[in-house]
């Protein structure tokens, strides 16, 4: 698991939002700490999005929520829902996802009692919490709001192509599931560190969970995409760099669409690629070959210049989980070289020297 | 007005739809013919698409239904709705398009009456028929259907990126409105005239209005863009076209997302590249300057080869409305000689040659 060697970092700076006009198009700020449910699920792919946001949000996971002792354990206090909520928390968060994206029956009058306690619910599963009759009727007396974080009801306005002022940087990929959301955060944190101004922006469900806001962009209606991304980096000090998270992939059959609506809106300066060398084709679709980066290095600046002439690649993240540690650094080194680009595993070795690059843009 | 251009040309072939399972996906087929609505509205941009219909779908449009003396006249009999339904007439069929793509309240009344008088209703606008109280409530009463075309309720599948049976044409464009719709229905009825089974797949609102069935692609949630253009052309004889409605651009800062969503689940074998050679920037957004087509096709051609990697352009289909007739023709020619493609204005000259390049293929 590539999201379970982030122990070690350093604790997530809170990625706070404007409180302006944007922020209503970007939806209301999910309220935090967390008590994370992760049911009665062992540590599988099932639980890897309670695992990302204890990783990447510590300060925002007060607790944790077992139904049983071989659930997963997230080295969080447990705690029962009043308890927790006494104890500050404000949302249960659904940190798991159950095969099928539905929500298991049995655990409905458990969130049920989060509710009651006083505490909302956020969750990223398929099924909406608001068709739950118990939990939505819940909701509704006690005054709860439940977060869907993959579906999207507010409507967006058209794209404008219009220049915003302040810096960013949109992390792309040769595929799904990649990389590019660590490596978005990944950055973040580095030029915090750095001391430079910069907000991680997230589009899809874990990404929202641990910023407590974002746009589940490919929820968008399709006409929308580009300007829900407009709308999720808003104008900022010349000096700021938002990091948005990137979706999908250029060449993937299935959601280029979403990756190039994205691309247009965020209007990128900076972009990294995000590439697993061990990977050949797109995943889920075999016989789709995953294209030489300099070809996709040069699809994506072409695209990108629609609508940001400057758009230049700054670095390349590679995801060398499963290689061996010299192949590894081997792969980096050499892909640094061909390419002429900064190179790093974020989560493995750091991204290096790559901020001081960004921040010369 | 182009669409005007058409009232010479021949009676148009109905554009008939499998009854099978993929017909579900794609949504019902409106009833036909229409009673085509146009309010009190003078002949203007307002009435494009009634004028569209009319001129692509003769044998759906039995009548015209005009509120004033003012408004336009499509030159087809003029009937009250319980007149129209006694000849056979299905649906009143709302074929303008008032500022603010809002319905006007005075025609509220005027609306139900069709509805009483046993037809159903058919609507581009942004404002949902079903969202206005008593339209909803008569349709609800006496068992009428409401189809709002810009609109897609359904859901459909993740693309697979897997081939299918038959031969599929897209019409691509350096910009929105420059004649991709138009060109695909020239292009099927060339198809057909030559003896070539054909049909004519719409992706926009007057497209869905003309073939009587569609899928509104940029109203289609972003994840599903490419699975929903899979659905619109399904498998068939591999002798047979579909000819798909191109949406958007591929260099257009708000819709190049569905334009790609579009193309790859659309896996044409052919791509016809519509331009409008008096068009400098893309229209309302200035300073996005129409890229040269040389580029324009070698992008298209590289993103379509992800889904189908035969895809290649058989022609560049010129808008040269507003041309003097010398500069038209000298226009076309010149194109053809320096990208080496059929190219043709269909409004304005018929389509030439090209067909026979397309059955070649």
């Amino acid at each position: 698991m590539w999201a379970e060697l982030q122990v070690s970092l350093d604790p997530c700076i809170p990625f706070a939002l404007p409180s302006d006009e944007v922020s209503r198009l970007r939806g209301d700020m999910i309220p935090q700490p967390y008590l994370i449910f992760v049911g009665d699920l062992p540590r599988s792919n099932a639980t890897k999005t309670a695992l990302g946001v204890r990783d990447w949000a510590p300060e925002a996971c007060l607790a944790q929520w077992r139904l049983s002792p071989a659930a997963v354990d997230l080295g969080l206090p447990d705690l029962e829902p009043a308890a927790a909520f006494a104890a500050g928390a404000r949302s249960v968060l659904l940190g798991v996802a159950p095969i099928g994206g539905q929500l298991p029956n049995e655990w409905i009058p458990h969130l049920v009692r989060g509710l009651e306690a006083g505490l909302d619910l956020v969750s990223g599963l398929h099924t909406r919490l608001a068709s739950i009759s118990p939990i939505a009727e819940t909701a509704a007396r006690l005054g709860r709001s439940l977060y869907d974080v993959r579906h999207s009801d507010r409507s967006f306005p058209v794209a404008t192509g219009r220049k915003r002022t302040g810096k960013r940087l949109l992390t792309v990929g040769t595929d799904c599931s990649i990389g590019k959301k660590y490596a978005a955060l990944a950055l973040t944190r580095a030029l915090r560190s750095a001391g430079v101004a910069a907000d991680f922006r997230a589009t899809g469900q874990t990404g929202i969970m641990i910023a407590g806001a974002g746009i589940a962009i490919d929820a968008v209606i399709a006409d929308f995409v580009a300007g829900a991304a407009e709308a999720l980096s808003p104008e900022a000090a010349a000096d700021h760099w938002d990091v948005i998270e990137g979706q999908g992939a250029i060449f993937h059959p299935a959601y280029a669409g979403v990756t190039l609506g994205l691309l247009h809106g965020s209007q990128p300066d900076a972009l990294v690629l995000c590439h697993e060398p061990a990977r050949r084709e797109i995943a889920s679709y075999p016989g789709f070959v995953i294209r030489p980066l300099e070809e996709t290095l040069a699809s994506y600046v072409t695209l990108a210049r629609v609508t940001n002439s400057k758009a230049q690649f700054v670095a390349i993240s590679l995801n060398t989980q499963g290689m061996p540690e010299a192949a590894a650094r081997a792969e980096l080194s050499d892909t640094q070289k061909r390419h002429g680009l900064p190179c790093f595993d974020p989560l493995r070795f750091g991204i290096g020297d790559a901020v001081e690059r960004i921040m010369r843009l």
